[in-house]
């Protein structure tokens, strides 16, 4: 093995005191969800929101000083950037960050706020990680790999020594895949301490690379997923080995149980999760019953979401559960009966969010108008009242989806 | 004083391994916003999100065998109700719970999920309360105070020790107050443990209630606030001499910090705060000389919040800061308009969300029409770059407010 459970120590010792221990708590509500007995590693309350933190403090550590002097590079478009960003300023270490010009330009200048020189060029990752490349070589510069280095993983690995400190009952580790950094080294730490302990590894379906190189598979990888943070492409080459050896099996997860993990870690947990940082629960949520009356640990390894995205998210959630729900009447055009439906719905409790007129569509007639009214009800058995009341006064309600005009 | 520290340490010893010790973690954004040294204790955390369980936990603990077989009674529309009805279960005491019929019907399946009878009554609060000491001398029930008890105030208490064990050079503590329970607690335990710290309360501008007991004051309580935690029109009996003694003063805070706190800890910290729960950093933001410098413990009190005005609220801030705009367009009525409009946005990197036509303005011709659009920008100056680029098109664009639909 490259990497082991004294590496794992030594980094641990490296990061006290500048790399937050972040809590390890019991998740009753997800729990209950789940038919397990959760437990949540808070990795989103470090201070740039993600466990890769853990890594690059390790890896920046450890540089000679001529490597200081020198500076370091790395290529990402998302935590990892502000993770070398953040230790880098702390240890007095210049970082160049290559993002491809597609990045959001919140993270362009979060990136930037913490002191580094970001450079935006390529269009994908892989013409930004050729640029990276090039550029770490003119100017003799210290790549740090997001997750392909042995110091990296060892920082990673940390997580698990602090979680089985604080719950050593565990029986099975939750850990999401993306280049395998993080789950390559929490069970490297995990089975060293408690070798009877399962890792279970969570990949987007979208971008199942771990999963391909693990099973020989060639399943497709791409696709616009809510779990940008592990859209890798290759596993890793010191990451591979480590997750064939120790890791039980990897969960794929439809972008679904993402989309619903997120919004679990908000009404359930209260705090937030990117779909990456959620990929844990989704496996769960995937697959209850490899779970259930097991007691999980789970690595939220990340809060970094574009808050409109979650913003839509929660009420593509309520439009799911009939809590916010859009009719389509058809309605006579003539003064008043705006009032008259507005005045039923409230009389049936409900309230409404957005309304629409058309005159236009040819199945009404010419005096009459389609009304599309998007509310928010209490739950499916209300809006079920709701559409039996309309149709009883004759307004012939069709139910449309996607109502919510937030998405 | 009628709490005494002793009162709540013997209260800690009674709530240990029953209610969860919270994180107290760091909060570098939170710091970089307010220019003080803040830290955030994270009681929404807890099994039902609040920090209510600590009072109801004491409470239930310290009565007798003759009470708890009568069973307790509770009013509260919110997180009380979730307290007294866990930990009732758990000590398998039985609870009844009053709500007013207006609430929310999410906290009514919550508390009844949590084993405890719920009895809706009452338009008001005041209504309700009524009915629930009717219930409570008709079935001869204890009754279980939300702050004016000497028991929960002692329970409440236990977050200051907390806070002061994980960090106890703190300066100041802020405190949301509503009835007063939290702050009185609290103000009693961290003066006790260090006379020298200053405790600050925040109220919502709406419900000034212990201001005005302690001013003498008699501004106006009511209205619509989304710190619905802490709109209580009257201070207690037991909690305001204790203020009176040892809070250093109250900041209120309007409702646009509030709903700017919340946003905050939303996007900064990555949790959820109900309105209530990020009063204290509410009052941070609208007095901010007042900590600057200082080391500041927030109590992040509850996170309780509907999710679909948790969304609404991240979408009003990116309006606020220009990353969700809205334009109504003056645009000849034929076709292939809409597809050169839309094509040049894309050009200049905004992001459609929504598009509307209208033709019934009589301030266009009668061929013309107007075109609002919504869109998703980087920041204020991208907004400016796009306004002036549809203006030179000759679209006469004017900004809308509010554009986003979903409020």
């Amino acid at each position: 093995m490259t990497i082991t459970l004294a590496d794992i120590k030594r980094a641990r010792r490296t990061i006290a005191g500048h790399v937050l221990r972040t809590p390890m708590l019991p998740a009753p509500p997800l729990s209950a969800l789940t038919g397990a007995d959760v437990y949540v590693k808070y990795e989103n309350l470090q201070v740039t929101n993600s466990f890769k933190e853990r890594g690059a403090c390790v890896k920046l550590a450890v540089l000679s000083a001529d490597e200081r002097r020198r500076g370091v590079i790395a290529m990402s478009a998302g935590n990892h950037a502000q993770a070398v960003a953040y230790h880098a300023r702390r240890l007095s270490i210049h970082a160049t960050i290559v993002m491809p010009v597609t990045t959001p330009f919140v993270k362009v200048k979060a990136t930037e706020a913490l002191g580094a020189t970001v450079v935006l060029s390529g269009e994908t990752v892989m013409e930004a990680q050729i640029r990276a490349e090039a550029i770490a070589a003119e100017r003799d510069l210290v790549w740090v790999h997001p997750y392909d280095d042995a110091e990296v993983i060892a920082g990673q690995g940390t997580i698990a020594l602090e979680m089985l400190e604080d719950v050593p009952d565990l029986d099975i580790l939750v850990i999401p895949i993306g280049g395998g950094g993080l789950i390559a080294g929490n069970a490297v730490a995990a089975r060293g301490v408690k070798p009877e302990i399962e890792i279970v590894g969570v990949e987007s379906a979208l971008f199942p690379s771990m999963w391909n190189a693990i099973h020989r598979g060639n399943r497709p990888c791409g696709g616009a997923t809510l779990a940008e943070g592990i859209a890798v492409a290759k596993a890793g080459t010191l990451t591979l080995p480590i997750v064939r050896e120790l890791v039980a099996d990897i969960v794929l997860v439809e972008e679904i149980f993402i989309e619903r993990a997120v919004n679990c870690f908000l009404t359930l947990q209260k705090t937030i999760a990117e779909g990456a940082g959620a990929a844990g629960l989704a496996g769960m949520l995937a697959a209850p019953e490899r779970f259930a009356g097991r007691k999980v640990g789970l690595i939220l390894c990340g809060g970094n979401i574009d808050p409109r995205i979650l913003a839509s998210i929660v009420v593509r959630e309520l439009e799911r559960e009939d809590r916010v729900v859009s009719f389509r009447l058809t309605i006579p055009d003539r003064p008043g009966v705006l009032g008259q439906i507005a005045g039923r719905l409230g009389e049936l409790g409900a309230n409404i969010l957005d309304v629409a007129h058309h005159r236009l569509f040819l199945d009404v007639p010419a005096k009459g108008a389609k009304l599309d009214i998007t509310m928010e009800t209490r739950d499916a058995a209300h809006a079920e009242e709701i559409l039996r009341a309309l149709t009883a006064d004759g307004y012939a309600p069709e139910r449309m989806r996607s109502g919510a005009t937030l998405q």
